[in-house]
Formats: C-alpha cells, sequence, structure tokens
C-alpha cells in the first residue's frame, strides 16, 4: 500500500487516496488543536500521535466487541488506513454526565449525572456553526436517507457508550461524553468512522476529577499534551493487559 | 358562572378562577403584544378582542373536527372560560413553509416550502430564552412523562395542521407555522389549550403575500392590528358560511 494523493484536509486529520485501492484512505493526524469552530487554533507536538495511537486502540477494542469501524491498520504513529466511507454529515454525541454546551444551554451545572445516557445530533456545517438539530430536521437537511437510519445511529452510539464507558472505567476515567461520525460504506452499510480521543470526548479523571481532555485547551487550563499522553499510556497498558 | 381571583399573568393573557367550579378557568386577553421573549413590548387597542375571537372561532372549528380543546365559551369580546389544565411546558411548533427561527439557523431563505410539515419542540422557560430541544433532551427535563406523550404531541399537532391549513386556505390565506401548547386536564389526558392567533401563527396572504401576523410588530411593519381585524374578518365570515 502507498500513500497517494491528498483528498481532504480537515482541521485535525488530512485523508489521502490509497494507490492500490479505491475502498481505502490514509488518515494522517495533525498536530493542530482547535476549538470553537476553528476560531482557537495551537499546534501542539505530539498531538497527532497520541491520537493515533488512542483512536486505533479504541477502534480495534470495539471491533473486538462487535462494533464494525473504517479502521483497518495504523500504519505508522500518526497513520492509520481506513475504508473508503462517506461521511454522514452529523455529529452524534452520548452524555453520561451533562457538560459543555448542553449543560450551559439548560444551565444545569456541569457534572450532573444524567438518569440515563443523552444521544444528540449536531448538523456538520462549519458555516453554520454545527447547529444542534432534532431528527425531523435531520431527515428534513437530508443528512440520511431515513428515520431507519436515524434510529440505527442512535443505537449504535449507545453501543459504543457501553463499551467505550467499560475501557475509561478500567483505566480510572469516567467518560463523560463524547461525539462519533459514521459513514456508509460502497454496500450502503453504516460504519463508525472519523476518530476517538481526547478532542472528541470528556474524560475525568476519577480520583481527581482533572480534565485529560480538549477541555484544558478551550479553557487555557494548561498541560494539554501530558493528559493527552496519559490517556493515552493508560490505554495502551489496556491493551497489553486484555491481548 | 363568576370570574374569582387572578391565579396568573402571561405576557398576552391573565387567568383567572372561576368562583363556582375547580375545574375551570377564565382567560382574558390582555391587549399587549411582546416579542424577543419580552424584549420589545407594545400596548395596541382592540388586540385582545381579536384574538380572542380568532381563538374562539378557531377552537370551536376544531372541537367540530374531532380535536378536543380546553375551549368551553366565550363569553365576552376578550373572554373565554375554558377547562383548568396543567400546561406542559412544551412549544409545540408546525412548519408548512420555512421561515423564523429555523430558516436563519440553517440559512434557508424564508418562503421555501417544506416536503413535509416539520414539528418542533421548544421548551418553555424564560429565562432559557425558550431553547429548541430534541425528544431526548424533553425526555431528559421531564417536560413530559414518556416517549408516548411527544408521539401524541406530535400527532395531535399534525392533525390541527390539516385541519388549520383548510380554514386558511378558504380565507385566502396560508398558513406558514404556527406554534401551540397543551396541557394535562385531571384525568391526565391531553388537550390543546394556550390560544391560536396571528400571535402564534405566520399567516401570509395567498393573493399580496402581505403578513398578517406578529411579525409585522417583530419587524416594524405597521398596520399590525389592521391586519389582524382582516383575520378575524374573514374567520367571522367562515364561521357564518359553515355554520
Amino acid at each position: 500500500m502507498v500513500k497517494s494523493e491528498q483528498l481532504y484536509e480537515g482541521k485535525a486529520k488530512k485523508i489521502y487516496s490509497v494507490s492500490s485501492s479505491d475502498d481505502l484512505v490514509w488518515v494522517e493526524f495533525k498536530n493542530s488543536l482547535t476549538a470553537f469552530n476553528g476560531e482557537k487554533k495551537a499546534e501542539m507536538i505530539n498531538k497527532g500521535r497520541f491520537n493515533c495511537h488512542i483512536t486505533s486502540i479504541l477502534f480495534k477494542w470495539l471491533e473486538k466487541k462487535g462494533i464494525n469501524s473504517h479502521f483497518h491498520e495504523r500504519v505508522s504513529d500518526i497513520e492509520m488506513v481506513c475504508q473508503k466511507v462517506k461521511i454522514i454529515p452529523l455529529e452524534v454525541v452520548v452524555r453520561n454526565i451533562l457538560a459543555g454546551s448542553t449543560a450551559k444551554k439548560f444551565r444545569i451545572e456541569e457534572g450532573s449525572p444524567l438518569e440515563q445516557p443523552l444521544v444528540e445530533f449536531y448538523y456538520k456545517d462549519d458555516s453554520l456553526g454545527d447547529p444542534f438539530i432534532s431528527d425531523e430536521q435531520a431527515i428534513m437537511l437530508k443528512a440520511v436517507n431515513n428515520v431507519e437510519q436515524l434510529s440505527v445511529l442512535k443505537q449504535k452510539a449507545l453501543e459504543v457508550n457501553i463499551i467505550l464507558k467499560k475501557i475509561f472505567e478500567d483505566i480510572g476515567i469516567d467518560l463523560i461524553d463524547f461525539k462519533l461520525e459514521f459513514g456508509l460504506d460502497s454496500k450502503g452499510e453504516i460504519l463508525l468512522a472519523d476518530e476517538i480521543t481526547p478532542d472528541t470526548c470528556r474524560l475525568w479523571d476519577k480520583k481527581t476529577g482533572e480534565r485529560m481532555d480538549k477541555d484544558r485547551f478551550r479553557r487555557d487550563m494548561g498541560q494539554v499534551m501530558e493528559f493527552y499522553e496519559d490517556v493515552f499510556q493508560r490505554l495502551k497498558t489496556f491493551e497489553e493487559k486484555n491481548k
């Protein structure tokens, strides 16, 4: 397999074609960190490496537990080869504990536990600021083809939540919330895609309550990469223990 | 029946108890007009009268077509007697044509027709600015007791839409969108409640395209009461023709 021309550059990753295959893409994690719809930006050494490793470990573990994703293999410290998919333009957010925009919207204190996990859809459109939308609006916008696809997304997101909560529990971290993206493969099957990293999750240390995720960057709390590395190291230990 | 002490004063109506009955309330329409969560205010002579008559005509017609509401009878030009209900804290919006906040949110031109009516929920809480919410958030906030109640609200709202669209069609008006509120009676039955008026609907004249609703006030277009009166007169003629 050979990395070929660049197809797309996002805020955190670049996507390349793979010369030998139309079905695969080559994903490179960047060191850029952005927040607030790209308004706040920074470069952080090793960020691409931590996120590439974290995503690989999590996608491999999810696969083992029955959740198919676009992930094929990690090919370097910052690169992975994935199934080519057509990304569904929805950010699927699962919340176990209220924090971030939804806590703010309802003026509920951050850290309030939810009786059951809350699934939310945000419409992926930077120019609109990725607005929160309802099922009916997702259908109106043709983000998906039908209501059944929305049900599949919710169901898969909740299954992923159960698995991720257990891993993080095991390594002493509370999984507060996270964002998933899904894509359609050439057969029209819905696959988990994108990444799962401290960029896309809220992770709070069980003992200290310390934030171990992008909120450190959003809120200028410092030691951003120290905590990303901590998440990576704990996951690596978990993976080695559970081979 | 005698109007008794005031129970509540809202932005557009006052609610009184009825001395002879615990099951009824006395609703008085005010002349106040407010917009943008109460930030813009005015008093308009006859507004209470037009809205009381319009609501009465519409609730009576809906009753005839099988939609139960809290409405019992109109007792003066500005007053009606209604079933006492516990208001469900959701604004149920039905859109036939995109306009207002949802058009703005997705930067879709006002006046764009929808393939099918869009039902939306907004959480009734002035201090939060009545935010747009999903079904899952409505459950989280305990705005309703269960998912089935949300389905009932959506179903009833769509039924009301079909009936209202026909009336307005008949009097030369396009029903662009409208907001409903529902309440629970003492038996726990869901009843249509509140009001249906140019305050709570977008109504565009079929021939001229002129706005005949509160947008005239929101957008400083003038002749607000002239158009409210026009809506009232057309509905009165409709009612007399269809006795």
